[in-house]
């Protein structure tokens, strides 16, 4: 009789191995940090002793669970902001709050916290993807659209000379593939084939939007993908075509992505969703069975995570990453005995993340009786809670103002502009474009565009107002040869006003507007939304040493009829002094100088009407 | 200061009413059934003093939840039987099984187990549909595919005559959707209001295959639906339109399901599961935000139920129906409080039903600290468990032979019939035509039609044969005028030989096929499958005082020229003995009396080939 580490009896075994073998009174004898033998109680107990033996009481026992993809620290964002689109969720929260908030300690924080929701649910090896992970032996990239060609190429390069897995998001919504197509002229999978990625071991997370090209591509580079039900779904990525990833011959593990877009960690949801969802999608209930569900997220997902020679099934030689299972609680009672596939089921579409009770990775308890060993849990969630106070106060301190939550987009210059300005009503045009070629006026530059403007206005008429502006530059046969999105903050007052109406004002904001109108109205909520469009020709000229932009305008939308505008920037008190008087020479100059004079800017022109 | 039955106090209040008014710092007075105050901790135990205070202690203090659709006492036949179509699954097994064994002690004892789980998981009110529920004051019609006109029409007068609400699935598959179209010429709500049933406070379950029109006159008709995600998932019922339903003004509870088509009772999962299929289905992460998904859950629920004004929300005067869910837990820490939504975002994407602690139903409390107090839980599992057995001994016997499976389906009769039969290969059909004009032969009948058989082998060889088989019955121009779709049973071995190969055989059973090939296919999982198919022509004849068949085969598929088969009934040894010398005369008159008998059938003899 040989003596074992560890002898697990009385207990129904699944081993989730390539037969699929089951034990109804089975036993695992576990050896250092390895499975050493599985199967019938009556020949496991006869053949070995344990130094520690563990009675199962009936409970299952099964291999550890495989989350394939996930983000383990945003679990101190969890909940912090949902039900926005991805880019609004992206760009004007986690990212935010990721720049103030992310530090080695906040990232160390937030993986022990995850652990410990990892360890209750009976996961024993995940795929990880965040900041500051250079202990973890694993490279990843984030996506295609977030990295250069460059970046993707030495990420390739790193993870074939360590010989370590290359973990990246690909392919996961629509806009992400057809912008890929519009800019490369290829879908995601051929493009990152042409940097090399696919020479490394990669574990693609998603692949929500490949073709069965794309999967081919996949199958012969040896990659694995890891299917996330619940981001997909909550974040409307669109439904995975995951049986035919499967029928193709891809390994797929599941993943539970970030609990920031999912909330949680809880491998349970993502295998029922699993199975729901490719029945649902395939219009057909015999699809993705639940014996196929947990193959997913045991065997199959080691392999997705090219850890299939380590982990994954209740192997002798594996490594003793293994749960027990308590199902015998209400919500899971009766139990049917008649088919090997109702254990399955059991797991699958009754079985709750709480009914796991023990937990052992490598060989070693990591949660006995509900309990974590390892783990300080209380201390960890009064830790999070103070971080989470303080994200609070972050994002309420931010959302105060308009101006701050546009600063907090990032990526774009606050700057100030005070400009000298004055507009006048006309009927002309072409007498003011005769004018301008007089001799005392130099023209610098001259372009023609459509001006196509949003104005968010908000209930606080303090914050003033944000124009969202899309400039279509036109040649001189009226095409549209380049367009232009740019973001600015209006602040609500005029500074000041000199003779003949003629202002000063002040731009607080100014940058390239790099996402959609969409985006900025979901990000900002406005309380109202103005449009203008406008035929603007603009003058670039010099006028007694001095630049001045002579713009005339031909209002569409409101139907406004024409304007000029002359405005010159300054920096100086008695600078715009001096430029209010060089304004009002070059309205007499033009032609324009007893014109009636407007104060308000188009928006307020369009609403007055 | 008011002395109160039970003063809730040091709770994060979400009342759920229609302000939607949460208290961070909050507390709850019961009076009797009652609940008399919600507010602020600080007014209400200012003004209230309780006969028992409980202390919180930080939990979430919300209304209890409202499952709208449920079939509660199939706990009992949970996990039975999964991943099958829905046909198989109901007519297969759930129907067989409730055939045998559901009595009024099992939906009770079904009903025992089905309320310790929708206690623990935080239920206070449910909608259930089942058998021997006369004691429950709601009145329930399957659904229209499954009852006459005229109980749609009795159920709607009863549901009138007692003012109670009329529970009924309504388009739950695009199936009897089709069917229906086919049948009455307009789709199911049109219809059932045809019957009148829309008179009375009706609660459709599913309606995932609705128009909007459809939508307005549910709307009209002040009808409720209950939307059950899990079901419609996981039997890929379709996805239900849920926000056009909302958007039309429709009420909308959510309900589980039965527990053998979910696997469970958990409204957690479904709360999650409706924000997240509507988010997925309309491409759009903004759609069926956490807070509506709640209200559905709870008072729109209760709405839906036309008990609106009876339960639903922490509201002075309704029911004191309310839980206490502990949100400080690993998987659902840190907890953000920058906006309302962070509170119903918590629920709905990281609350599990373990996570309710409390739960009081009409002033009364069912749970304390987790601990059920009306119930004796483990009894009712052991009870369960023993239910399981038989069902499982039931089922496993039932499934040893292909006969009892058969008949297991009900519905269709057990028949012997012993044939003598002789089949010849023969060349020239129009000799045989001329030949059945002679004088000695009276034709009876005459049919023409071409056969479609299906052939269903099994491992063990002694199971026999099944035929699935389609008679399309043609005209004289040859088109089809009716199908008849068969059931067969064909037995291994030939009982007995006469002389020139004329043959004695058994089918054993004989009945139509009131479902579809592929219902059949996936119930019986046949080990092969093959068809044949032939044109025959079939006579009817009376030669000697005794009637036969004489059938001319030309076979289609697989194409194996030209058969005639001749065939009596017989009851007795002697009497098959008589027909044998007769079908041999027969054969002579006929002119075919040495062509090459065949003792296969065509199945056999299309294998062989």
């Amino acid at each position: 009789m040989k003596t074992v580490d560890v002898l697990l009896k009385n207990a129904r075994v699944l081993t989730m191995d390539e037969q699929m073998n089951q034990y109804e009174a089975g036993a695992v004898a576990v050896v250092g940090d390895r499975i050493f033998a599985v199967g019938p109680e009556s020949e496991i107990t006869q053949e070995y002793a344990g130094i520690e033996t563990i009675d199962a009481r009936g409970k299952l026992l099964m291999p550890g669970l495989v989350n394939a993809h996930t983000h383990v620290p945003m679990t101190l964002m969890r909940g912090l902001a949902d039900d926005l689109r991805l880019d609004v969720w992206l760009l004007g929260y986690m990212m935010p709050v990721e720049r103030e908030f992310v530090s080695p300690e906040f990232v160390r924080l937030g993986t022990l916290l995850g652990c410990a929701e990892l360890i209750r649910s009976g996961v024993t090896c995940f795929n990880d993807m965040y900041y500051f992970e250079e202990v973890v032996p694993a490279v990843a990239a984030h996506a295609p659209y977030t990295c250069t060609a460059e970046i993707l190429q030495e990420t390739a390069r790193v993870a074939m000379e360590f010989d370590v897995p290359l973990h990246i998001h690909l392919a996961e919504t629509s806009y992400e593939v057809e912008n890929m197509r519009r800019e490369n002229g290829f879908p995601v999978v051929p493009y990152v084939k042409k940097q090399g990625l696919l020479e490394a071991k990669v574990i693609a997370a998603h692949c929500v939007h490949i073709d069965t090209g794309e999967m081919r591509t996949l199958l012969h580079a040896g990659a694995g993908v890891a299917h996330n039900p619940s981001s997909n779904l909550k974040l409307a990525s669109g439904f995975a075509p995951v049986m035919k990833m499967l029928e193709t011959g891809i390994q797929v593990g599941i993943g539970t992505d970030g609990p920031a877009s999912n909330n949680d960690l809880d491998m349970f949801e993502e295998l029922r969703l699993t199975a729901f969802v490719a029945k649902a999608v395939s219009n057909e209930p015999t699809s993705l069975p639940a014996s196929l569900a947990l193959t997913m997220a045991t065997r199959m997902g080691a392999h997705a995570l090219h850890l299939g020679k380590i982990t994954g099934s209740l192997t002798p030689g594996l490594r003793a990453d293994l749960i027990l299972v308590d199902i015998s609680g209400v919500h899971n009672s009766p139990s049917f005995t008649r088919s090997r596939d109702n254990l399955y089921a059991q797991i699958v579409y009754a079985g709750k993340s709480t009914d796991v009770s023990d937990v052992m990775v490598n060989g070693k308890w990591l949660m006995r009786d509900r309990q974590l060993l390892s783990l300080d849990e209380d201390a960890l969630i009064r830790q999070a809670a103070e971080i989470a106070r303080r994200v609070d106060s972050f994002l309420i301190e931010r959302e105060q103002s308009v101006l701050s939550k546009l600063v907090a987009l990032g990526g774009s210059m606050e700057q100030e502009s005070f400009e000298v300005q004055v507009k006048v009503k006309v009927t002309d045009a072409h007498a003011i474009r005769e004018a301008l070629t007089r001799p005392e006026i130099e023209v610098v530059r001259y372009r023609h565009y459509d001006q196509h403007d949003s104005y968010f206005t908000f209930e606080d008429p303090l914050q003033g107002r944000l124009r969202y502006r899309e400039d279509d530059f036109l040649d001189e046969t009226g095409n549209v040869t380049m367009t232009r999105p740019r973001l600015t903050h209006l602040g609500q007052q005029r500074e000041d006003a000199f003779a003949h109406n003629i202002l000063l004002s002040r731009s607080r904001f100014l940058a390239a507007a790099t996402q959609s109108l969409r985006f900025y109205r979901e990000y900002f909520r406005p309380k109202a939304e103005g449009t203008v469009e406008k035929d603007r020709e603009r003058w670039l000229v010099r006028f007694k040493d001095t630049e001045f932009f002579v713009n005339v305008d031909r209002m569409i939308e409101p139907s406004l009829g024409l304007f000029v505008e002359i405005k010159s920037r300054t920096w100086s008190r008695k600078d715009a002094e001096h430029k209010a008087i060089l304004t009002n020479e070059l309205l007499a100059v033009l032609g324009i100088a007893n014109s009636e004079t407007v104060t308000e800017d188009y928006f307020e022109v369009a609403k007055a009407k």
